[in-house]
């Protein structure tokens, strides 16, 4: 579309949140069960998305800021 | 989970966001068939994410922040 604009490729954005999920993981001193303890997540599912493989959903994204203490638009601040 | 936070009920932040979504547009004088086409989703899911109904993925946002040409963190920062 003529209108659109195209700032990279899509599947960037999971790698970028992915990213800021496992900084912010490790800087908190948390194991990857403790994460998805805190955040109400399967265990499994958050290797997937610390790799960017998971396009997460709001909902998702709700339940890791707020296991982090953090609000949505911080954890979403430099993507 | 004894450790979790419960700020509200999850849905909540669907319907949070599906009201920043049709404000945002209002404001920009745009259709949901505009807003569809702009950011390339199809037209019958505008409907659903302003209602609240729609639990959008990380993709789905970061498409909706490019046609409003807003930062992600600005479209979620009152979340």
């Amino acid at each position: 579309m003529s209108t659109k604009h195209e700032f990279g490729a899509m599947e960037d954005i999971r790698m970028k949140f992915g990213a800021k999920v496992k900084d912010l993981r490790i800087s908190k001193g948390y194991s990857q069960e403790k994460l998805a303890e805190l955040s109400d997540l399967d265990r499994t599912y958050i290797p997937g998305i610390e790799s960017g493989k998971r396009n997460v959903s709001l909902v998702v994204i709700e339940k890791i800021a707020k296991a982090f203490k953090i609000r949505i638009s911080e954890l979403l601040n430099d993507l």
